[in-house]
């Protein structure tokens, strides 16, 4: 299955289902050789490495698409996860409790391949989660 | 000029120039009577009360708006900001030095009036810029 460029809803849900799937060796389909990741220049090798240490940490992780606006060469996604990080995350001592939080983040696609990502993660809910462990 | 449902880019960024030009009395063109704020239902008069609130603590702040996804009724927005916050930001004694950081923000608009936001600040890095302050 070639990424199509004029849906890129449906490349951008078959990105995720990859994610969700573990299906990293697939990441090439979906991403360019070459990419920015908030700013700074990444490989894919060096982005996939990134996805896969999130995994690491998160082992449940699961990318749920909360809300997807599409248009042109953009996708903007609003993400919601619902997992139990393994060890530390943040600095925070989480040892595999439940966090829930969102990301919001910003795609550009050329040609049906992710080659911008600008990611925000909410981290002041990670915090504030983390904090009540202890309370 | 009434908002046109059709073009919700153009109200978008009419919306934007508003909080820039300060003109808060025009809000009601933009914004429904009842709405959703992070998930916390609010009235037009509290959103307002907030955005006015961001512009005491923050005197220069001018959204930019640095990327724009818009798609059915539904508007997505990265916004730069480089502004000299008065007083305590987040906790942080920030006293009218320089912050540049970004919001990820999701609206859904209803009859061309927004209904719902979901807003992330990149508080990572304004809490990085405060700590160099005192470095």
């Amino acid at each position: 299955m070639a990424a199509d460029p004029s849906d890129l809803e449906s490349v951008y849900r078959a990105y995720v289902d990859a994610l969700n799937g573990r299906r990293f060796d697939d990441l090439g389909r979906f991403v360019q050789d070459r990419l920015a990741y908030n700013g700074d220049p990444r490989s894919l090798a060096q982005y996939r490495a990134l996805l896969e240490e999130d995994v690491r940490v998160v082992p449940d992780l699961r990318y749920e698409i909360d809300d997807l606006v599409v248009a042109g060469d953009r996708v903007a996604a609003r993400l919601g996860f619902d997992c139990h990080p393994s060890g530390v995350l943040l600095g925070v001592p989480v040892d595999g409790r439940r966090l829930v939080f969102a990301e919001h983040v910003f795609y550009r696609f050329d040609a049906g391949r992710i080659v911008d990502v600008r990611s925000l993660i909410d981290v002041e809910t990670i915090r504030r989660q983390s904090a009540s462990f202890t309370e």
